[in-house]
């Protein structure tokens, strides 16, 4: 596998657009297109939360009815959630755009949304981006990133990634691109993310690669626990590659598997580091836990806490809040078992030893923490199994960047 | 039901004491004693987090074995938390420094302890804490005013309440006081309290009361979601009010958790109005839910969501998220059916209507919400079941409070 530039366009036959809509930022672009000159295979998964954004429901409908998918529309600003039946009809008016600007049936359109909950789109607006946007479709690598960057709200940075690898003689690319800052909380696979591929493959296991792959990745990230409403990953494989058609699990799948889990981990980690208001990366791995599920709940656990991210964002060596917070997460284990380290590219110290805390150089441990990644690793003792959660600090400016969202 | 001066010493026989032992707080008092003069029927409930502080081991065993209780020593500074058997031993040294010193076996002393985890007590500072307090013990109202004052820790006021009822012709007192502010959330009875009463109660009984009281009150509120290490509710009962024992349910036991039930809710919503960095209080009020425990757990996610209390904090009337919070709360619901309010003195205005947001008077919205105590009013439309939860808004504050706490 080789990580190539590019995002949702390097794969063949995949373009992107974007425009100013206008919708609720101003002087930016605000809605993204991405297109296939194909039907693809199409495979989500979705936000847990029972209040669904109408664009969720939708999107539910194509990946669940073994229907094509062939174009995605993605517009920032407003969440089309809690709105209705309005919300639906813009959903279908936005879908119906795309067929009569470029001949897609609208039952093979997806759309996302991301912004403010409870409010309205302007459909015309919408129509509007769609016929502007159908006309500049683009293979370029810089439009797939310009897409990239209109799907953006309070991110900072916009996240994309490709990769290569081949499948019996022949080069598969498979990019993506998210979106994803606030709202963010690992019961599902958290905010935007669209992922594009030339490979063919069978639906049925694309869609449980993909769902395999996000309980390591997207649904391993934590920034303050609030699961969205929206929360969409979409992946749409044209075949354009031309490799044999992957029908069953094998040495081909696997390769797939391996190369879809390191652009799921990329952006999942671009988006826990570019957390509202953070200032690190925070990442927390559980070794030796009795199964895979405690590992996840006990390394999520700690970089969901809000104590443990305000002593991250504070340089404060607290290590018993991270022990709180394993403590209250629901896995059963025997804190005189446990070992608990600091790590970063500074240095590795330990804190606690089976029950007892360890008198440590305090100097060492800010200096650890003061890195712009760090890790608190863990020592169960107790299995074999293990995981790895990511999240980041909690700062002033976290609360600051929520305290005025909407306003 | 009559409210009344005072908090732990307002009930016949109980003595409090207060000392600056110096355990890690400077030019302050950090030691507490709460004292009966007869020994006391005692219940209590204690955090679900399986790292369990040294002392709340060490209180369940008291209150697990059906041994009396005498008195609690009570220190802020140092949570006693992960620290092992040293842990435990410091417990035995306080509560046999108290024996020493007024002759209460070892056995029927509490003791809790509330600060920094993962740090020893200072054991021979605790024991000459003991040893001072003994001299002082003091039956006012003022001595119980002090003990309140000497067990906080991040609490910017102190939180005590007292009351008495009639119970078949015999005046009856119940006081109480709490500390918490952070690590705070209600899988249990969360942070420190003790209640103290001269009502003569069967031991079962007066368990039953407290765990069922509970579940609406301390375990309604939330500040940060992190469950502490160290929550402890501890009642005493010494008889002393020589009503003929309540022995079995009834209107006596009735009247008894009327007014239980207010004094928890009391110190309840005290201790999330002063949650760490709070300027004010957030109530959550479910209506007509399908049952009690969605009530519960819908109306808890609601305070307990850090993106709704930022929007409290900043007077945002972005009620999506509100409704998010519920949508990911667990809770099984439509929402159509559910219709939102806005509530404080400064009036009350609906947003949201069964699956359709509501165009609303922004200025008024901004002016509900800026008031110093603010309620979401949900109507679920789906049963008729209720429950109210109490937080805070989440600030810069908090964030500085927290990053910095340990140093």
């Amino acid at each position: 596998m080789k990580v190539i530039d590019g995002g949702v366009t390097a794969a063949k036959g995949f373009q992107a657009a974007c425009c100013e809509a206008n919708i609720k930022y101003k002087n930016r672009t605000d809605m993204a297109m991405v297109y296939s000159s194909q039907p693809c295979e199409c495979a989500g998964t979705f936000t847990t939360n029972v209040v669904k954004a109408a664009c969720v429901q939708w999107d539910q409908k194509i990946v669940y009815s073994g229907e094509p998918m062939q174009a995605v529309v993605i517009n920032s600003g407003i969440a089309n959630a809690c709105t209705g039946k309005e919300g639906f009809d813009a959903c279908e008016a936005t879908a119906k755009a795309v067929e009569k600007e470029l001949g897609v049936p609208f039952s093979n359109v997806a759309v996302a949304s991301t912004g403010v909950i409870g409010m309205q789109l302007p459909v015309e607006k919408l129509v509007n981006g769609v016929t502007a946007m159908s006309k500049t479709l683009d293979e370029s690598l810089e439009a797939g990133t310009a897409a990239a960057k209109a799907i953006m709200t309070t991110d900072t940075i916009h996240k994309e990634v490709a990769v290569t690898f081949e499948i019996a003689g022949k080069t598969v690319t498979l990019g993506g691109m998210s979106k994803g800052s606030g709202m963010i909380h690992p019961n599902m696979c958290t905010m935007l993310g669209f992922l594009t591929t030339d490979l063919a493959i069978e639906k049925c296991l694309l869609q449980e690669a993909l769902s395999d792959v996000v309980k390591d990745t997207f649904n391993m990230i934590t920034v303050d626990g609030d699961t969205s409403t929206n929360d969409t990953l979409l992946i749409m494989a044209n075949g354009l590659a031309e490799n044999a058609k992957i029908i069953e699990k094998g040495i081909e799948y696997e390769t797939f598997v391996s190369a879809l889990s390191f652009v799921c981990e990329y952006l999942a980690k671009k988006m826990a580091g570019d957390g509202e208001g953070a200032s690190k990366l925070f990442e927390a791995k559980v070794v030796n836990a009795k199964s895979k599920d405690d590992a996840r709940t006990l390394s999520r656990a700690i970089v969901a806490s809000n104590l443990s991210k305000a002593a991250i964002y504070g340089c404060d060596a607290n290590f018993g809040r991270f022990l709180c917070a394993m403590g209250y997460s629901g896995a059963q284990f025997d804190q005189n078992d446990v070992e608990l380290f600091f790590e970063s590219k500074e240095g590795r110290l330990q804190v606690f030893d089976k029950g007892t805390p360890i008198v440590f150089d305090e100097a060492l441990a800010a200096k650890i923490l003061g890195a712009e990644e760090v890790t608190i690793f863990v020592d169960m003792h107790e299995g074999s199994e293990e995981a790895t959660a990511w999240g980041c600090d909690l700062t002033y400016d976290y609360v600051k960047i929520n305290a005025d969202y909407r306003s």
